[in-house]
C-alpha cells in the first residue's frame, strides 16, 4: 500500500451515520484491500457526541466543531449525513470550496439545490456522490448513470418511498384500512410520528427530482409536478384492483419520454400483478427502468434503513476513492427534454371510485359527463349496499385525458346523488 | 471535445455484433458528449462481410483480416464477440498484448481462462470489461464489483439462463410438458436446434464461475461443482410445487459462503412464491444477492439478445474510455474462502417425486430408508392411479444432507415396488 492514506471526516452520528461506522468496523480491511490504501475515520462530528450509538467508536475521533473537519487540511471526502437544507448546504459547500470530494445522503438538499451544488463541485474540481440519496443501499443511480449509458432512458416507474410501499402492501395483505396499518407502521418504526413526508408523496418525489436528473439530464423543481399521497386509499380499492382487475396499488415515482415531451409525476398507480414492480412489497424499493437499447431492468433492495443506506454511503467512498480525477458527469451531457407537460395533459387508464344514491337514473347522469368529456368506460361495477341507501360504484375507463377526468370528477361531485369526493387512481 | 478520438475495432459481427453496431448508430452522440471525446467504429472483422445484417454500416471498414484491428495502433479498445475459446483467446492476448483494451461476452473463455487473460490484463496494463458476459443487458457484475463493495458477499442465487426460464415458465402458464415446450421456444429462437448447453445447466455454470469471482473472489472451475439441468422436470413437479408448496421451480445458479465454505451449484430449485426470483419470468433473468452491510438486492432485465447485450458491451466501452487509467480489481482482493464444499455436504429441503407400485408396505419401506439416513419428512402425498396400479408419490422433507439423500434415492429405486427414477429437487 504505497499509496497515500485516505481521511474521511464524518458529519452526523445518527442513525445512518452509526451504520457508516458499524460498516467500517465490520469491513475495513475488505475495502482497504480494494482501494489499495489505508483508509482512516479520522473525524465524526455532531452536536451530541455523548449518546451511545451501540456501534464501537475511538472517543478521540468526536468532536462537536465542524471546523475539526472542514478545515483539517488533511480530510480527503466529508460524509455528510445530517439532512435537511442548513447547515448541510453550507457545510458541504465549505467542504468543497477546501477541496474535499463529498458523499451524501441527502436527497431534499439535492433535490432543492441541485444546480448550486454541482456548480460548486465543477469550480472546485471536486466529486460529490449521492448513491444513497435515492434507494438506500440499492445499486441504482450509478448502474442507472454508468452502466445503462449507451441508453436513451425511456421510463422510470419506482417505488421509492418503504413507509408509503409497507403501508400498502400491509392494507393488501391483512385486509387492513390504511388509519389502523399506519397506526401499526409508527409503532413498528416503519414510519416517523409525523409520516406526512412518506404518505403524501414529499419524499418520493425528492428522489424522483434527482432520478429525473441523471435519466434525463433535466431538473425539475418539486413545485412543477404533480406529487398526490397515499391517503385517499381505501380497502375498497386495494380489493376491488386485486379482485376486479388483477392489480396491486403502489405509490409510483414516475419520469417518462415521448418525443422529447417529459412527465414527471408521483401519486399511487394501480399495477398489473405481472408486472415486476407489483412484487415489491414491504418496506422494500424497486425501480423499474426502460433504455432503448436494454429495454427494461429493474433493481430491488431495501431503500432506507441504517445499514443498507450506510453500504451505499461507503461504497461511494470506495468509488471516491478509486476514481478521484475522473471527471464527474450526472445523467446525459445534453438533454433530449424539450418541454415538462402538465399533469393535464397525461393520457391514462383511470380507477373511479364513488358513493352514490341508489336510485334510478344517478349511472345514467354520470355516464353523461364522462361521454361529454371524450371519456369512454371500459367497466362499471355497482356493489351491494353498504350502509342506507348507499351504494360505491367502480369503473375504469379506457386512455383519457387528465384534464378531462379531473373535470369529470369535479362535476361528478356536484350531482345531488354523488355523496362526498369520487377517488381515481391512474391505472399503469 | 480537446480530447483524442478514441478508435474501436469489432472482432464478430453476428447477432451481438450488430446489436453494437446498431447502438451506435442509434446513440453515438449522446456517448460522446457523455465521454467528452470522438468515438469511432473503425474496423469490424469477420469471416463473412458480405451477408446483409440488417444494420447500417460503412463498408469500408468490414475487414476478414484480424490483423486490420490487431496490428492497427490507432485502436484503443478491442470488442470481442465471436464467443467460443480459440480464436478468441488468441485474439484478446494479442489485443492486450498491443496494449489495447478489451470488451467481450464471451463467458466460456472467461470461465474457462480467467487465470491467463487476467494475468496478461495485469502484465499489459491494459483492462478486460465483461458485464454483457453474464445477464445480458443488466447491470449486475459492475454494481456488485463497485457499488456494493463495502460489503461482504454472502449468497448469490442467479436466475441467469433465459431459456431454461422460458422453458420452466411456460410449462407452469401454460400446463404443458417439457418437450412440447422445447420445442415451441427452438420454433420462436429462444432455444438453439441442440439446446443442450442452455438446459443441462453449462451456460448457467459458466456464468456462475464469473459471478462466483467477482461475489466471493475465487475462481471455481466448473468440473469442481455440481452442474444439473432442467430436463427431467414435469409438469407434474411444477405444479405439485404451486398447489402444495406454494413455490415455483427455476434453474438457480447458487454461490453461497458459511464460515469460510463455499457452496457452489447449478440446479433446478423450488422458489417460494413470495421470493422475488419467482416472480423472475420467461427469458428474464434475475440475480439476488445478499451482502452483509446491505442485505438483499435483486437486478433484473434480459439476460441475452442482440440489443441488451449490446447495451452492456457498449456500457464497458463507456466506462473504459472514462476511467482508463484505473487499475483493475475484480472481487475482493482477498477471499474469504477457505474450501470449496462438495455436493454431499449441502444441507437443504428436498422435494422427492417417485412412481410406486400400489400395494400395502410400500410406504413403509420408503420411509424406513429415510429415517435409516437420518432424513425426516415434512409431508407425504400419494396421488390417485394414473396407469394402471402404478401411483406417483410426492414428499418433502426436513433439512437433510445431500449425501444422505443420494444414498436413499439409490435404495429407494432399488425397491422392486419403485418403478424408474426417483427424482429429487432441492428447496431454496
Amino acid at each position: 500500500m504505497a499509496n497515500k492514506a485516505i481521511n474521511i471526516g464524518l458529519i452526523g452520528f445518527g442513525t445512518i451515520g452509526s451504520g457508516v461506522v458499524e460498516t467500517f468496523n465490520l469491513n475495513l480491511p475488505l475495502i482497504e484491500d480494494k482501494v489499495k490504501r489505508k483508509v482512516n475515520l479520522k473525524r465524526i462530528v455532531d452536536l451530541d457526541i455523548e449518546t451511545d450509538r451501540g456501534v464501537e467508536v475511538n472517543p478521540e475521533i468526536l468532536s462537536t466543531d465542524i471546523n475539526d473537519i472542514l478545515d483539517d487540511p488533511e480530510i480527503d471526502i466529508v460524509i455528510e449525513l445530517i439532512g435537511g437544507y442548513q447547515p448541510a448546504l453550507s457545510f458541504i459547500l465549505k467542504a468543497m470550496s477546501q477541496g474535499k470530494h463529498v458523499v451524501t445522503a441527502n436527497k431534499a438538499l439535492l433535490a432543492k439545490h441541485w444546480d448550486e451544488i454541482m456548480e460548486s463541485s465543477q469550480i472546485n474540481q471536486v466529486r460529490i456522490s449521492f448513491e444513497a440519496s435515492v434507494g438506500g443501499g440499492i445499486p441504482l443511480l450509478r448502474p442507472l448513470n454508468e452502466s445503462m449509458a449507451a441508453n436513451k432512458i425511456e421510463d422510470i416507474y419506482g417505488i421509492i418511498n418503504g413507509t408509503a410501499n409497507y403501508i400498502l402492501t400491509k392494507m393488501a395483505d391483512d385486509q387492513r384500512d390504511f388509519d389502523e396499518v399506519l397506526k401499526e407502521a409508527q409503532e413498528k418504526g416503519y414510519a416517523e410520528q409525523d409520516p406526512t413526508f412518506d404518505i403524501e408523496g414529499h419524499d418520493t418525489a425528492q428522489k424522483l427530482i434527482i432520478l429525473t436528473i441523471i435519466g434525463f439530464g433535466v431538473y425539475v423543481k418539486q413545485e412543477d409536478f404533480h406529487v398526490e399521497g397515499i391517503t385517499h386509499i381505501t380497502l375498497d380499492d386495494i380489493e376491488f384492483a386485486r379482485n376486479e382487475l388483477g392489480c396491486c396499488i403502489k405509490l409510483l415515482a414516475i419520469s417518462t419520454i415521448s418525443n422529447g415531451e417529459l412527465e414527471v409525476r408521483v401519486h399511487p398507480t394501480l399495477v398489473d400483478e405481472k408486472h415486476l414492480l407489483s412484487s415489491v412489497n414491504d418496506a422494500f424499493n424497486g425501480v423499474y427502468i426502460i433504455g432503448d437499447v436494454v429495454g427494461p431492468v429493474m433493481m430491488y433492495g431495501q431503500g432506507a434503513g441504517m445499514m443498507p443506506t450506510a453500504s451505499a454511503v461507503v461504497g461511494d467512498c470506495i468509488d471516491l476513492i478509486e476514481e478521484m480525477g475522473k471527471p464527474l458527469t450526472y445523467g446525459p451531457e445534453k438533454t433530449r427534454v424539450t418541454r415538462i407537460k402538465d399533469m393535464n395533459e397525461v393520457i391514462s387508464k383511470y380507477y373511479l371510485r364513488l358513493m352514490v344514491t341508489d336510485k334510478p337514473g344517478v349511472l345514467h347522469e354520470i355516464s353523461g359527463i364522462l361521454s361529454d368529456l371524450d371519456i369512454s368506460l371500459e367497466s362499471v361495477s355497482q356493489k351491494k349496499q353498504v350502509t342506507g341507501n348507499d351504494v360505491p360504484i367502480f369503473m375504469v375507463t379506457h386512455q383519457a385525458l387528465e384534464e378531462n377526468i379531473q373535470k369529470a370528477v369535479q362535476r361528478i361531485e356536484k350531482l345531488e346523488s354523488v355523496k362526498g369526493e369520487v377517488i381515481f387512481i391512474r391505472i399503469l
